[in-house]
């Protein structure tokens, strides 16, 4: 998107419209093609434009050559009072998340907290799609995922965790979610490509050369490294390998270095087996929701209102910045890039 | 401990008798005493000297000026299925931080998870000591804790959250647990006080001076960033923001900036109010024991053997270094400085 020139805006319901005809149109199922629309509009509204509409014709693709599994069979299991397992069938992993999500939210208001692992599954984009889902109804969410090998360990010269994203949402009276939505590395891939682009030096400590060695040249980056990079990259692979205990070890996907690349040509015989774990806690269990509200907002305004570097720019909770984002493209319209314009097939 | 002619080194079992001792000698009811020794020696076993035995003595002093409760009751409430709330009751918070463990153990058991918030608590050393229980009765434990003002925030230029750290552990079969033990802040200020007795530069990204500039001078550092320094410091922030919701806003803790500060005069009518927040889950309600402790072990031989940027140093796993260092330990004792030699009055 550096060519401003060539990148139009849309409504975000023109775009969950658009998203919604290309997966039918590549084999999806009307509801299921419905959700992977509601969790891509969540990051494009947000500007999270990585993991937003531009991924419909990727998951399009899937769907056509078997990578996706178009008319999935999803099993949810209980399998005690406040957990429960989800076997996605290799469908689209959006409707899975939600679904797991809805599940842990019931276990939840039951028993208090509730947690559902997820196998059998693949990509399914922002993380925090799913952990604002808790938040809306008034809990706190937790939703952590592996993905294949593309960031090394700390003193690792090879890819072994992927980027192993870890988000978190809880409620705020009368405004919209606090949200984390992070990855374990510093930064994406796709930022690295960026740089290329850009043509600029990358910042030290997010990547490294084909031989493991540090690099700032975004040219002969190969792969990622943790968050914390050369100095405390031992914290950022630990939060990674907790991602993939949680996702894989306990569900029974895949774990990341022995997953199917995400650019490997998946197939119906060749699929990713990804997992997910969600956790939803009800604050009616801990302190009481009133008290609960009263804190969050007291913490909320000591930390915004804390002194900031810059004064024109002050102190943000995570999530402050997308949601002004999603407010200020509520009016814009939200941008897309000429190549997902036309997957998308929008005027 | 940079003068090694003055470190003297000695058995576990003989530091925790003179620990519990000391904190008896102080005020504490044995039980308690114990159980703080226990927390305690776990750290200095595994090497973090900086919240083993070293704490003892802060400790006592807290007992006898009133900072700690010497003779608590707590109120321990089941809240729902999978649920509990502790009132530590200002006592020791190592006792109170293991009931909570083993509060969501026993719910944990019947629900495949369970989750209990402490509040009115204290600070409690090492968050790994508490995780660790988890591991080692076959689930997965998690522990954060917030704690008082010493880090900033993403652009802050003040102390806001405190170092609070994440702590996670996950059986392995016939080993020590895998072990996440991390601040969320990239160091912690002991280090900062460690290069200055070195007279050694400070790593970019990890301390700021007194108006919240960043600074590679220990003598001029004065608090802390968030992990992942001026570049990605929001993440580490971000974690540090989670810890505190959980920790603090979730159970009726304090939340970190309206803390008493650790290095305050703490009395009776002056005293932390720490939260903490540990969460148990069982494997055998996710893919089942068998299936976890296979993926398990070939999930770490896949690490262990992965290349290494130094092939006499291979990539290891969280807490391979830590249980490493125990068994030397074991052998050669336990390196106690001077000061608190002196403080747990060893020979």
């Amino acid at each position: 998107m550096t060519d401003e020139t060539r990148v139009h805006h849309y409504p975000a319901e023109m775009l969950e419209h658009h998203v919604r005809t290309l997966l039918v149109e590549a084999g999806a199922r009307p509801s299921d093609a419905a959700e992977t629309a509601r969790a891509l509009l969540h990051a494009s509204r947000i500007g999270v434009d990585s993991h937003g509409v531009r991924l419909a014709g990727y998951y399009a693709d899937l769907l056509r050559s078997g990578g996706l599994n178009p008319t999935p069979a999803p099993l949810y299991t209980r399998t005690a009072i406040a957990t429960g397992r989800l076997d996605a069938d290799s469908g689209l992993a959006h409707p899975a998340c939600y679904r797991a999500m809805s599940e842990a939210m019931l276990l939840a208001r039951e028993a208090g907290i509730g947690a559902v692992g997820v196998h059998r599954s693949t990509h399914f984009g922002a993380a925090g799609a799913y952990a604002v889902e808790a938040a809306r109804e008034g809990m706190i969410g937790l939703v952590v995922s592996n993905s294949d090998s593309a960031v090394s360990l700390f003193s690792g010269t090879a890819p072994f965790h992927g980027t192993n994203p870890i988000a978190a949402a809880a409620p705020v009276r009368d405004a919209d979610p606090w949200l984390l939505d992070m990855a374990t590395s510093s930064i994406p891939f796709n930022r690295v490509k960026l740089y290329q682009a850009l043509g600029i030096g990358l910042p030290a400590g997010v990547a490294l050369d084909e031989h493991g060695a540090p690099t700032l040249d975004p040219q002969r980056a190969s792969f990622l490294q943790p968050l914390g990079g050369e100095a405390f990259g031992f914290k950022g692979a630990a939060l990674a390998g907790l991602v993939t205990l949680l996702s894989a070890v306990m569900t029974g996907a895949d774990t990341d270095p022995v997953m199917v690349g995400t650019d490997a040509g998946q197939t119906a015989d060749n699929r990713q087996n990804v997992g997910h774990f969600v956790i939803a806690i009800d604050p009616e269990r801990f302190v009481g929701r009133d008290s609960y509200d009263t804190a969050m907002a007291r913490y909320l305004s000591l930390l915004r209102n804390g002194p900031s570097l810059d004064s024109a720019h002050p102190v943000m909770a995570p999530g402050d910045r997308e949601w002004q984002e999603a407010r200020h493209r509520m009016e814009t319209g939200i941008p897309v890039d000429p190549e997902t314009r036309t997957k998308l097939d929008l005027p």
